[in-house]
């Protein structure tokens, strides 16, 4: 009995290391996740601070990650409905 | 000491239906909200459904939101960073 | 020609009027959204002002939600992860 | 005039290259953000594969963040109002 006491503590005891190991890996991802995340703000607000314009870069970056002719048709579309709305 | 205990629990009861109350009002709100928002997506599935593109009817009211100025400034900002890149 | 022009504005108009109609549901919608947004906001501001927690007042709405087999179960496996965690 | 132009093109070169610049480094940042973000995705499918609950390992971590009287706190306050409403 002690046996399989010491066993079943043994096999809590490595559950729990690997929880925890997952756990930590998780926690220490978050932590970088969290950096670049401010590492990106530092980059806007140098934008700013250079005289730029941080949502209008932001748009540009929307933009950059389309295909050109994916923008174009979007755009021609957005064209079209402001057009029947009056809007242009 | 029963009185005491009888305020308290008296109290108690009051509180107990005050807090009920005002989550059964949060929670009806929530309901509405939810609601609503199967409305909001339901206008804009008619809208597909009609052949109109979703996406650019989002954009059209994001700019429909802006003063016009505001959104020519934004948009001559925008034409400039995509000329200075070479995107244009 | 001037037929042909007069079909096409014709048709443009249509569709501009059932495009506006569209955006002016979508617009309408999104108000009374916002709207509710700042009653929910307002009661938990009002339940705050009595005295409660409007965090855990949010916790109880989430539970509330749930299956009561569901919390259960989910509160036992949060208990032997924070045992396993020393956390208890 | 010739001059001017020229410092003119040329400020606006340098221009032109300072935002791509800042650009490909916002772009370069997310790039890294997303593979974060996938990596944080990865630890959590390889927890699920080993039999643990993404989201009770997702409470955990939220837990630990807090200061442990925090928590206690948070947790007396919550079972005040589950008893009050007859959820305990």
């Amino acid at each position: 009995m002690g046996d399989e006491r010491g066993e079943g503590m043994g096999g809590g005891q490595v559950a729990a290391d690997e929880l925890r190991l997952l756990i930590e890996r998780a926690e220490r991802l978050e932590e970088e996740k969290k950096g670049i995340s401010e590492d990106i703000k530092d980059v806007f607000a140098e934008a700013k601070g250079r005289g730029y314009d941080p949502k209008s870069i932001k748009t540009v970056m929307a933009i950059r990650k389309k295909k050109r002719e994916q923008y174009q048709e979007e755009q021609s579309i957005l064209e079209v409905y402001m057009q029947a709305l009056g809007m242009l």
